[in-house]
Order: structure tokens, then C-alpha cells, then sequence
């Protein structure tokens, strides 16, 4: 076995963000992942940017590399036949619905049960798949705002705001991962299937970290710190020459050394800043001032080569073009390249968890629209034309 | 067989976040999770806010619920000692340290592979096992920083700004746990252990969304755009009386329900909004003014209703009290009461995840320092006493 995943039939029936996540990662560690589009294709197929020369989207193919590409048109009766058949023999089965319409649909948990009991049915969803909520339509900003993220992130000063990337739909996705990981697990124990139901909201929820307890057991309700922590100072984003750069002084010994490391001394043996709780009561506006006008006056590289000398942690804010270069990015595999057969070779994220055995990898790129229909249904040359005549894939 | 991972035997060497974030998933759904602590205590015990009467961290006792709780000094040799007898017939192996440490310590995958050939060994860091900078110590903040995230998030008129909690920490832990699972599948087929290796970086980096690609595909680098998403508009959090409303008109057929739910037909005929190209081109300074214009006249609640009415996704912008009671969130149990010995009850977050047969659950609180000692190493009363003494345990 090279990959961990060999040998698992997945139907993955996802579109646009969370669930495609989950199923890129089953294929990136070698699951035999299917993915069946609507005749029209996945939405996502269309979101910029575009390759300008094949029309196909970096998204989409970043997102759908290393799976198998069909069609089917579950509104269809011969679609939902052929989908039946395909599950028949599936391990997981992975949708990522709006709550309700697989219902509707005809292929909803208890459906597919039927005929395959032992089937893994993982469900991703904005408001997961009971709750009062649970038929209301989201977006990666309600998921945010509702679980909570969007009012304690940004500064105090300025409105709230989102976190820059869809965060919901990713962790949600990587959530869904790990629920039918799990119960992949417990069914080579038992037999047994079941349904994994993974919401956006509950995973936001889930990150909230100590702010959390900062109400049930402080009794106060978090503010947004911008880039401090309300727990340690100095803690900060500072800027520099050329951009910006973080930098965390997490306890006394530490304080020490970025003193004598910013040539402020005289720091030392200001009263105010004797320990990490004086530090963080009196951190604004004076020792946040005096780190200012000291980082004001070097490169984001110079912060860091000083830093680390002295052992403090410390990184540059980088932009996209910075991080995909950056040289420990890069040792880590975190940016692959994949040939496509229409738009050449892309460049994309790699895989997070390196397994030393079964190491994930990129082996195939993202399907054209129903590549694989003839290879996944058996279909002769004829009766593909015939199916797509029909509407059917 | 009632939760997922009954049955399995984890040894935790996991302190502050990223590890006990993983470990937590573990043992919420079922596997013995065994915690070693240093003799003096996991650091987070003293994290804040602690509970006035027993001196108990809330965020310590959230992150270590279901939990059994040891301590060891593992630069004693008998300390080590008791840690291989420990590891001999376990499953996983977490641990968190600085890239480099567990080898310090004797205590590295290639050591303790040699008395269990099978174990799986997951180690989460933040900058990973390997590459140029996988000694260096990281904050959450700093893998934010150089994994792309800051850069992102935040207003174009104003500075780069973190993400609020610790999303570095907790993504990298769900993303630790989805590999050892894997590792864990593939055992059950082949009988090989593995070391797992997750970094706070790659996790960032792994986050960008269509950020990276806007790079490599689009050619311009990626800038903060607040809460507006460049490919979809209106789609924004917007004032209204008693705070903010997250709003996401994602196309044409929804502008139209839009613009009639807001009473501005006018915008209809309005050449500038026509499409969502369009709309997307000439949002700013008109639309979002007028729609900034309505919005301040009503209540989040007000807001919600109205575009719930119009099928358009809404969401308010909610605080850390209002998502803790919030029905949908309740009706999820995302909230879930447990009782601790000398903290009394405790009300933290619960479990993502709904696996309809096997579902996690919250069975018992945080240990207390060294509270299993006995149990798990076997040990009498006087043995405790003496290796206490020793300051083995």
C-alpha cells in the first residue's frame, strides 16, 4: 500500500467549496474518489480566475485535482438508476447540499442505506442537517458572522471583519474528514455505517478559542484586540520599512532579551513592566509606542534576523507571492505542480500532513466535464451519445 | 461499540493548544486518552480565566475534558522508563514539542518505534519536523503571519489584522487528527505505523482559498478587501441599529428579491448593476452607500427576517453571548454542561461532528494534576508516595 487511503470507493456528489475540500483531501491520500457533476457542470467550474487560453478555473482545479470526473442528472430516472449502481459498492459517500435536498432528491441518507447498508454518509452544510436553521441557505460571511468569528476579529477601533479566506467552508471540510475518518475506523470494527453530519456554523463555533470561556467563566463578553493578546504583551503586529511583522515576547526571560535586543534597556527597569501581567495592563500606549518607532526603521527581514537571534518568535506578514516563495514553504512541498491536459501546468497548494509511509501526492489533475463517464459506467461509445442525447450525463 | 474510537490506547504528550485541540477529538469520540504532564504541570493550567473558588483554568479543563491525567518527568531515567512501558502497547503517540526537542528527550519517533513497530506518531508543531526553520518556536500570531493569513485579512485603508482566535493552533490540531486516522486506517490493512507530521505554517498556507491562485493563475497579488468578496456583490457586513449583519446576494435572480425586500426597485433599471460583473465593477461607492443607507434603519434581527423572507443568506454578526444562546447552536448541542470535582459545572463548547451511530460525547471533566497516576501506571500508595518523592511523578 503506498497511499493510506487505497482501495476506498468514494461517490462524491460535493460542489464549490466544503465538501470538494473533503474529497480532494481523500484523493490526494489515495481514496478512488468519483465525482459526479450535474450535466452543466459544478458551479465552481466557472469562478476566476480563469486560464485564459483552455477557460478552465485555477479554483476548480486545485480544489478537484487527483478525482475521477462523470455526469449524471439526478433529476432523471435513468440518472438516479446509474447513481444507485455506482453506491452500490461505495465505502463514503460525501454531498455537500443546501439541508433538505437530497431529501428531495431521492438520495438522502435512509435512500442509500437501503441499498448499501454499510455505506459512510458524510453531509456538509452551512446549518448541518437538523436545527431550526438547518434548510436556510449560507455563505462562508453568515458562517462566520453567526458562529461568532466576524465581531472578534479586527481592531477596536474600526468595524468588525471577516477573516480574509473562506475559513468556514475549508475547517468545515476538514471537519467532515475527520467525522467519517472516524467512523471509517468504527466500521472496520463493527460493520457498521452511518451518517456524519458537519455544519459550517458549528464549526466556527468550535474555534473560538478562549473567548469562549472568557464569558462561561469570566463573565465578560470579548472584544476584539486587533493584534494583541489580551494575555501576553508584547504581542503584536509592528511595522516596519517594508511591510509588517509579528512578534510575541511570551514571558520575562524573554522580555529580557527583547530589550537588550532593541537596545531599550532602560525598559528593564521601568516598573510598569516588571512582569507579563504589568506588561499586559500597561502595554498601550507607551511600550507599544517605543516598539513602534524601533521597528519603523528596519526591513520586516531585519526584525526577523534580530529576533531570532535573541530566540523570540517572531514572522513577516507576507503577502501570497512572498509565502508561496518563501524557501520553508517550499522545502515542505507546500506548493506542487500538476500537468493539465488542456491548461498546461498548474501550480498549486500541496498536501498539510506528511505521513511518512503513505505520503499524500499529486498524481492526476482535475477531470474535464465527465471524462470519466465511460470509464465509471461501463459505457460503449454509442451509448454515451446516447445518455447525453437523453440529457442523462 | 458506542463512541467511534473505543478501544484505542493514546498516549498525550501534548501541552497549550495545537496538541490538546487534537487530543480532545480523540477522546470526545471515544479513545483512552492518556495525558503526561511534566511534574509541575501543562503551562495552560494557568491560562486565564481561571475559576475563583478552585483555581481551575476554564480553557484547560474545555481542551482536556474525557481526558485521563499523568505526570512524569521525562529527564528521570525512571520517569522514562514508566513513559516506554507506557508506549509499548499504545496505538498513537500525539506530542506538540519545538521541532527537535522529542529527540532531546530520547523520546523521537525513531526511539520509540523500536518497542512498538506499529505505532502511530503524530507530532504537530509550528513550523513541522522538517526544513529550514523547523526549530524555530512559533506562536499562533507568527504562523498567521507567514502563512499568508494577515496579509488577507482586514480593511484595504487600514493595517493587516489577525485572525482573532487561534486558528493556527486549531486548525493544525483537526488537521493532525485527520492524519493519524488515516495512518490508522491503513494499519487496520497493513499493520505499518507511521509518524505524522503537521505544521501551524502549511495549515495557514493550506487556507488561502482562491488568494493563491488569483496568483499563480490571475498574475496580481492578492490585497485586502475587508469584507467584500471581489467575485460577488452586494455581499458585505453592513451596520444596522443594534450592530452588524453579514449579507450575501450572490446572484441575479437574488438581486432582484434584494432590491425589491429593500424597497429600491430603482436599482433594477440601473444599467451600473445589471449583472453581477457589473455589480461586482460599480459597487463601491453607490450601492454599498445606499444599501449602508437602509440598513441603519433596522435591527439585525429586522435584517435577518427580511432576507430570510426573500431567500437572500443573512446572518448577524453575533457576539460571544448571543452565538452561545443562539437556538441553533443550542439545538446542535454545541453547548454541553460538565461537572468538575472542584470546579463545579462547567459549560463549554461541544462536539462538531454528528456521527448518527457513534456520537461524541462528554463523559467526564479535565484531570486534575496527576490525578490517574495510580490507575494508569499501576501503582500502590507508597509507590506513588516514593516516586513523588523522587519527583518521577
Amino acid at each position: 500500500m503506498k497511499k493510506a487511503l487505497e482501495g476506498l470507493k468514494v461517490v462524491d456528489l460535493t460542489s464549490a467549496l466544503n465538501g470538494p475540500f473533503c474529497t480532494m483531501i481523500l484523493a490526494d491520500y489515495g481514496a478512488n474518489v468519483i465525482k459526479i457533476e450535474p450535466v452543466n457542470g459544478d458551479q465552481c467550474r466557472e469562478w476566476g480566475p480563469i486560464d485564459k487560453n483552455s477557460g478552465e478555473s485555477g479554483f476548480f482545479c486545485y480544489v478537484n485535482r487527483n478525482k475521477k470526473g462523470t455526469t449524471l442528472n439526478l433529476k432523471s430516472g435513468k440518472g438516479k438508476a446509474m447513481f444507485y449502481e455506482l453506491v452500490k459498492d461505495a465505502d463514503i459517500l460525501v454531498e455537500n447540499y443546501k439541508g433538505g435536498v437530497t431529501k428531495r432528491l431521492g438520495i438522502d441518507y435512509e435512500s442509500v442505506k437501503r441499498v448499501n447498508p454499510s455505506i459512510i454518509y458524510a453531509s456538509g452544510s452551512g446549518f448541518g442537517q437538523y436545527g431550526p436553521m438547518s434548510h436556510r441557505a449560507c455563505y462562508d460571511i453568515v458562517a462566520q458572522a453567526m458562529g461568532g468569528m466576524i465581531n472578534i476579529t479586527g481592531f477596536k477601533e474600526t468595524n468588525p471583519v471577516k477573516v480574509g479566506p473562506s475559513i468556514a467552508d475549508h475547517v468545515a471540510g476538514i471537519y467532515l474528514t475527520v467525522g467519517l475518518l472516524m467512523a471509517l475506523y468504527n466500521r472496520e470494527k463493527t460493520g457498521q455505517g452511518q451518517l456524519i453530519d458537519v455544519s459550517m456554523i458549528d464549526t466556527i463555533f468550535s474555534l473560538l478559542e478562549n473567548a469562549l470561556v472568557n464569558y462561561t467563566v469570566g463573565g465578560f463578553i470579548p472584544e476584539r484586540n486587533g493584534n494583541i493578546d489580551p494575555s501576553i504583551a508584547p504581542f503584536d503586529v509592528y511595522e516596519c520599512k517594508d511591510g509588517f511583522a509579528a512578534i510575541g515576547v511570551g514571558n520575562d526571560r524573554l522580555f529580557e532579551k527583547f530589550c537588550n535586543a532593541i537596545g531599550h534597556t532602560e525598559l528593564l527597569k521601568d516598573s510598569r513592566y516588571k512582569t507579563n501581567d504589568l506588561r499586559c495592563k500597561n502595554y498601550i500606549p507607551d511600550l507599544q509606542n517605543i516598539i513602534r518607532e524601533w521597528s519603523k526603521d528596519y526591513t520586516k527581514k531585519e526584525l526577523e534576523d534580530m529576533m531570532e537571534s535573541a530566540g523570540i518568535p517572531c514572522g513577516p506578514v507576507l503577502n501570497i507571492k512572498e509565502a508561496i516563495e518563501h524557501p520553508h514553504i517550499q522545502a515542505r512541498e507546500m506548493m506542487v505542480n500538476c500537468e493539465h491536459p488542456t491548461a498546461g501546468n498548474q501550480y498549486f497548494q500541496g498536501c498539510v500532513m506528511k505521513l511518512s509511509e503513505t505520503p499524500g501526492t499529486i498524481d492526476t489533475p482535475a477531470p474535464l466535464l465527465g471524462q470519466h463517464n465511460a470509464e465509471v459506467f461501463g459505457l460503449s461509445e454509442e451509448e454515451l451519445k446516447q445518455l447525453k442525447q437523453e440529457g442523462v450525463i
